[in-house]
């Protein structure tokens, strides 16, 4: 089947360069996948000409506009108005992509989807997910960043929406949920995540495990952790400092000694697996839950593989049987 | 110098055998140390006899009563008043120990710290410190779960504290202080960390780095992390996760291959030496701070091994040019 995307190219620190290698990357392996991608033609241009599996594969649309780090949401939605990232959610909501791709501001990406592609009727806050590496295979986390102070109605709602998310996603009928707070006991945590707990326990559609602790996220106790957008944002780049930190010190071990040298150098090929299993690339693309679109916000560090990953989520949440179904899954559920 | 430490002989999973354990390692580490017990003698005398080196330099106190976890904090200061954990308290409160330490239930453990050893005055909330691994050496974490919903006025106090902290515990003269936050630029987050960032600031005995991320905290960007106790449990046990997942994955990869064997076999003592720099044990030993004495919070479920470097955080804590000064260096920065 089909599927058309559209790309910010301008979003992210190595921007294009990075998108349009990522657009070639995943031309490469999804053989009907066509791009709309939005940004200066004299940059684009000459980097489509590296990549001649883009050839027919994608049209330009040529804008000068670029929404920058530093640009508050606030100011995205007055200003910016042929922006590439603008622009190329506008392709959604217009109907010429089924799904948006963007590595830039996250604040204003959110903020503009939501406008664009409209929040889902009863969904108060948005949130936004990944499937993270854990014990058991991949964690649903959410939310990552965009509810930064999120009431027990709000957690509740990201309850349902992480329920949706890994349904489709990982594949689940019946994922479990855990609520993130600083032990599993009942009467831990403070007001908001006890009431929370009160909340998802109470709605039959969804499986409750009750309270996961931060270690539980990598173990995989759950399919899916639900906390707010501060805490969440904290826990993900928390254990990427850690897995950064025990790779470089591993890194600095092996080369420090001959014997450290040699077992490196005999067990070269199984160090490359595992430095594939915890290669962050390999898990990048979250997804902006609670809109009437597919979003997919790809880190704004990541290469040209990590970009090719992050447009692999989008084409599984936009192609077959998950097309816009997450969205009106989460509005089932609210019905 | 000598030093006498009060033990709560029954805190954790396997207590009193790794509580009687840790002192006996620890007494061998520590010529001057001698120890006050608290726990049942019909359990704790036998274990006494497999540990020649703890004769002389022990006192055992005998008592019944346990604080299990289950407690809740209202109920340890009603009841529970010939707890082990209780006496172990008092015993700094009554000055016959310079510090007390206890891997028991973290909430009991606060509530009578604050109780018997009386809270800082000006400090109106307490919080749980620990100097974890990072790039730089050591990073000081706090709240770690004192205090799980804190206002701005609280995180500036943990600021203080944190610097009084870490200046005697890492020996920096001017610590730097980072803001836990969803992002570096100075709009992120919500209002209690913005305002927060605001009265740390002003303080001229601190020298304030801003916000960091959640991978600041083991990239060692700042020499303490100041964070409510939510944000602070749920990132640090985030992190012990991703060790554990990184850990797990490596000795299944290497194992699963005769390269991996081989390798592994040959750099054993490269592996040996990362895995002790990255072993939660060494790391063992929270300080509760805002308490006018000095009580270390083991981790419920370490070994032997982890118990005796929570005693000798203690003891650093407790003895020479440390004494008594954590204490007073947060009430002379109140002043």
């Amino acid at each position: 089947m089909s599927v058309v995307l559209s790309l910010d190219a301008m979003g992210g620190d190595r921007a294009p360069d990075v998108v349009v290698e990522g657009a070639a990357l995943a031309a490469e392996k999804y053989r009907d996948l066509t791009f709309l991608i939005y940004g200066p033609s004299h940059q684009i241009g000459p980097l489509l000409h590296q990549y001649p599996q883009l050839k027919d594969r994608c049209t330009l649309y040529h804008t000068d506009e670029v929404i920058t780090n530093d640009v508050k949401p606030a100011q995205a939605l007055r200003g910016f108005k042929k922006s590439s990232m603008r622009l190329a959610i506008e392709a959604v909501a217009q109907g010429h992509a089924q799904a948006v791709v963007s590595a830039g501001n996250t604040g204003a990406y959110m903020a503009l989807s939501k406008i664009f592609l409209k929040s889902i009727p009863g969904i108060s806050r948005p949130a936004i997910a990944t499937a993270i590496l854990s014990q058991n295979g991949r964690t649903v986390v959410l939310d990552l960043g965009a509810t930064v102070a999120a009431t027990p109605e709000n957690l509740y709602q990201f309850a349902l929406m992480g329920h949706a998310f890994a349904s489709r996603y990982l594949h689940k009928k019946h994922p479990t949920i855990g609520l993130l707070n600083v032990g599993s006991e009942e009467q831990k945590g403070h007001s908001t995540v006890q009431d929370a707990a009160i909340l998802i326990r109470e709605d039959k559609n969804l499986t409750f495990y009750g309270f996961v602790e931060g270690d539980d996220i990598m173990a995989g106790t759950t399919d899916v952790v639900v906390t707010d957008g501060f805490t969440g944002n904290v826990a993900l780049k928390s254990m990427e400092g850690t897995a950064r930190l025990v790779k470089d010190l591993l890194k600095e071990s092996l080369s420090s000694s001959w014997r450290g040298k040699l077992g490196y150098l005999i067990a070269s090929p199984v160090f490359k697996k595992m430095q594939q299993k915890i290669d962050p690339r390999y898990y990048n693309g979250a997804a902006f839950l609670g809109v009437q679109g597919v979003a997919i916000k790809s880190h704004g560090g990541t290469d040209g593989f990590g970009f090719s990953v992050a447009i692999g989520v989008a084409v599984e949440m936009a192609s077959g049987a998950t097309q816009g179904t997450v969205a009106q899954d989460i509005q089932s559920l609210i019905e």
